[in-house]
């Protein structure tokens, strides 16, 4: 038998550990073109939340009584596909739990790069990575001289924007909570950091960016995003990556700043990491680069064993984690 | 003695007929490159609501006990600059007044176009023409075959919308408050009127555009916004051009679908018409020629005499107004 996490319930609101539970599930037989993968890394991320709802997104709902997914990095145990062998590393979105039969038309074999961890298909160079790069690169077209204002800049997506940013030439201020993560970001090279637990975020960025922001890298919403849209210089740009502030209010957003998108020609992209598949290439080229310079460090938090992934997950929405939240099994 | 309109006090929420006053003031002497203008025609526009504050916008703001701007169509009485001569026919930003002496450099003569009437360069050929023209074409990038929505759709900006649209091949719904503006914007070509007076704007959208909306032109924001985001589909344009809801009320800009930015990556655009003058030669040729083919027609909002100025601006925001409005003196 695997062990997997089922959703229970959809919550409302915060979710809680009432939402999920750990099941023991029956592996299907391993049929022709499957392969039988054992997981060695789970990812928990907070676009996970918005698949608890029953609402249609860019990723389909979590099925009560189903397995939930994510990104996944496991050893390939039993093979009917003839490119895969046991053995193998692998990454796919069957996590979420111990064991899982996949079709082998879902698995990326993971490439053996010097000093390069396998968790790292998880972080820098898979979705949260990703998501950083095309996010400010291309959905914000940030370049060399832009001032750049990041939220969230001591989780996985923020810190990455920050280090990308500062090996591409931009002056970037980061946000974060407490003196502890503020110091992580400042060692990751910011210009300038927030601490957005000391006071209100406009008065702080305020003083960190006396002449404004050009790009804006928006992992949270609320007061960050109007925070941003009140100081934002004439055709800046915001990459709209997450909303973590509004994941589990359901409460409108309230913009005190918004009507400054026109005066100011404020542009807000909505952008997914998946957009930009067609691209990766180049992504893994230039970001292996960054990482081999030594200029794109990570921190993950690790949580051990399956029994704490809900936990994991759960942490993501009280800060518990700097940088990439990731489970080891 | 000229008459001219001055700002008496700045409006909190509303302007009211409070805020500004007719008074009598004295024309300085016709310096050297200067030119005596005697106006025949005003435009009222809402974003002058925004310059009544004493808040640093694209345009800077109206000084109590100071003539107001605007645009304004008038005949050359006296010239002491080369380039004019009595009885020219001229365009500029001495509005909410009878009589002026204005820079001969802030002065733009006026083409004679066969069937064209000079107060078209305070419409269609001027500000509002071009922030449709330029907000539909280039900053919503909208293109043949998209599915526009067009708030304050029989406004002077909304009716130039709709019919540029039409003209290139777009299908376009418009809103509207009540009936009568209803039919006149279904008149213009729209394919579909929601009537906002008529109920939830969200609903009225969702049947009109079942299969959900390309580009947004948002003239008013609030609930009009809210319901695009609602229904916008992937990769979706907004052209942010006013915010008339926003104006007066003084509240944050509250939105309930917000996050689908992210979901359906959609692009909002702040722009200003001001931002697109290098292309003016491109604009009259082409909204030349669709007038010329009788794809483009205005009906104006006449109100008689420099008495009514303030009453006849003050009328924008409470829907006085089918297409343009503009003052005859």
């Amino acid at each position: 038998m695997a062990r997997a996490w089922q959703l229970t319930s959809r919550p409302q609101g915060m979710p809680t550990t009432d939402n999920a539970a750990l099941a023991e599930v029956a592996l299907p037989e391993l049929g022709e073109g499957m392969v039988h993968v054992r997981n060695r890394w789970l990812s928990v991320d907070p676009y996970m939340r918005g698949r608890m709802n029953d609402v249609k997104s860019y990723v389909p709902p979590f099925q009560i009584g189903q397995p939930m997914e994510g990104g996944a990095v496991g050893e390939v145990v039993e093979s009917r596909d003839p490119g895969f062998s046991p053995g193998d590393t692998v990454m796919h979105m069957a996590g979420w739990r111990d064991e899982a039969i996949v079709p082998a038309a879902s698995l990326n074999k993971l490439p053996s790069m010097p000093g390069v961890e396998p968790q790292a298909f998880l972080g820098n160079l898979g979705l949260t990575g990703g998501t950083a790069y095309f996010g400010l690169l291309e959905a914000a077209e940030a370049k060399a001289g832009d001032i750049v204002f990041v939220s969230a800049a001591a989780g996985a997506v923020g810190s990455a924007v920050v280090q990308i940013a500062k090996a591409k030439g931009m002056t970037v201020i980061g946000s974060a909570g407490g003196a502890d993560k503020c110091e992580f970001v400042k060692s990751l090279g910011a210009d300038e950091v927030i601490d957005y637990k000391a006071g209100p975020v406009i008065k702080s960025l305020l003083a960190a960016a006396p002449k404004g922001i050009d790009v804006y890298f928006d992992n949270v919403g609320g007061d960050h995003l109007d925070a941003a849209l009140a100081v934002a210089r004439k055709d800046a740009r915001f990459a709209m990556c997450g909303m973590i502030d509004g994941y589990n209010s359901g409460e409108p957003t309230s913009l005190r700043y918004f009507m400054r998108i026109i005066a100011m020609r404020i542009r807000l992209q909505g952008f997914i990491y998946t957009d930009y598949l067609g691209s990766l290439g180049d992504f893994y080229r230039d970001m292996g680069a960054m990482m081999a310079a030594g200029q794109l460090k990570s921190r993950d938090t690790v949580v051990e064993g399956l029994d704490q992934t809900l936990d994991a997950f759960l942490g993501l929405f009280t800060g518990a984690n700097t940088g990439k939240m990731l489970v080891r099994l």
